[in-house]
């Protein structure tokens, strides 16, 4: 049975690029595995998906008799018997997963939220001042350096590239497309390393062809009204 | 080899009870493996540290050739090939441990670090307008809602008690500290249920004890000078 990766119906320009589908679509991309698309109403939240996903989140996948949710867990669970998560290295590819999801994603959101609270203050709410913000810069700044640190010489946080790395390159694109990235030179390499993948160039075209698609139902259904 | 477990030399008292060597110290004690703890000087961070742990963070566990940081994944460690991590239902168990860390304690940290700034500022920074933290608690109960409502009925979050358990108790206990839980009876029966472990009461003890210790180490040094 073919998997089924769900992600929104539609969502406005702005989180295009670097909705959590992503991260499955280029995993998926990276073992060749097939999969087909459908879609939860991004709002008001459906029961349907609610009953999927209690937060209300995508991704979520369906494999077989499997309904997954959580990026991090759907990574492990594709990437399990490839080369992305290697038995060799299993314990280690893990540390840098959560590395990504729990200690970067936590600094890189908590600041992110803040800025984009200053430009879309219905979605994320009203803006903190700015010494507020920048306090939460500083936070993650230093997280990121201690990440650049890490990574020093290497391609990849393990010694090939893996799951890991496809979790914190997602999270570092959220800090690139701020323009916070590029006091870290290793990481913008990083970066641009992973995005010359051809496994991730086919993962943002089918992603961002998806949202294209979905504004053209969404016009076809506000003409039809 | 016995396990060494990594935490802070000294804290003051506000993250007492609340330091993340608690979470391995408890699966510890749940599946019975003897571990010694060693310190890092919390600030300033020392080099010896930096490169056991590039974010300057603790926990951090060496278990013979392995030196393993990040909570998720030494939980994980830890618990493989037991009944914390049950190879029968180990993609769920994963799931919700990824749910605790990445999707409630994101919006969780978010919000109480927010909240700690009106009363630390010199630790998290200048505190935000209450209308910015009232938007976060709101963001973080919505989280807590979706929670509740999976958690049903249930006793805990997979079959039985699993590390994902550890993982997000250990994130409800920061909302419960901070007055914030009431509203979601079933999420506090949780914790109370987890709390009743004796194995968390014993890391609570020797978490307890390692910051009383501490105080008279740090004393006897002041009264050194």
């Amino acid at each position: 049975m073919t998997l089924t990766l769900y992600t929104f119906d539609w969502l406005p320009e702005f989180p295009r690029g670097f909705v959590r589908d992503l991260r499955v679509r280029w995993v998926l991309e990276e073992t060749g595995q097939p999969y087909t698309v459908d879609t939860v109403p991004a709002y008001p939240k459906s029961p349907g998906h609610l009953a999927l996903q209690p937060f209300g989140q995508v991704p979520i996948v369906v494999d077989g008799d499997l309904t997954l949710f959580e990026s991090g867990a759907i990574l492990m669970h594709l990437g399990e018997g490839t080369a992305l998560l290697p038995a060799s290295d299993r314990t280690k590819v893990t540390q840098w997963l959560f590395a990504a999801l729990n200690t970067v994603e936590m600094s890189v959101m908590h600041w992110v939220t803040m800025v984009l609270a200053t430009r879309f203050p219905d979605f994320f709410g009203p803006p903190p001042e700015d010494v507020v913000i920048e306090h939460a810069r500083r936070e993650m700044e230093a997280k990121l350096e201690g990440l650049q640190m890490a990574l020093g010489g290497k391609a990849w946080l393990a010694d090939k590239f893996t799951i890991a790395d496809i979790a914190m390159v997602e999270v570092l694109r959220v800090v690139e497309s701020e323009g916070a990235l590029a006091r870290f030179p290793q990481l913008v390499s990083y970066v641009d390393r992973a995005r010359e993948r051809q496994a991730f160039q086919r993962a943002m075209a089918d992603h961002m062809q998806h949202w294209r698609a979905a504004d053209s139902r969404k016009a076809a259904t506000e003409t039809g009204r």
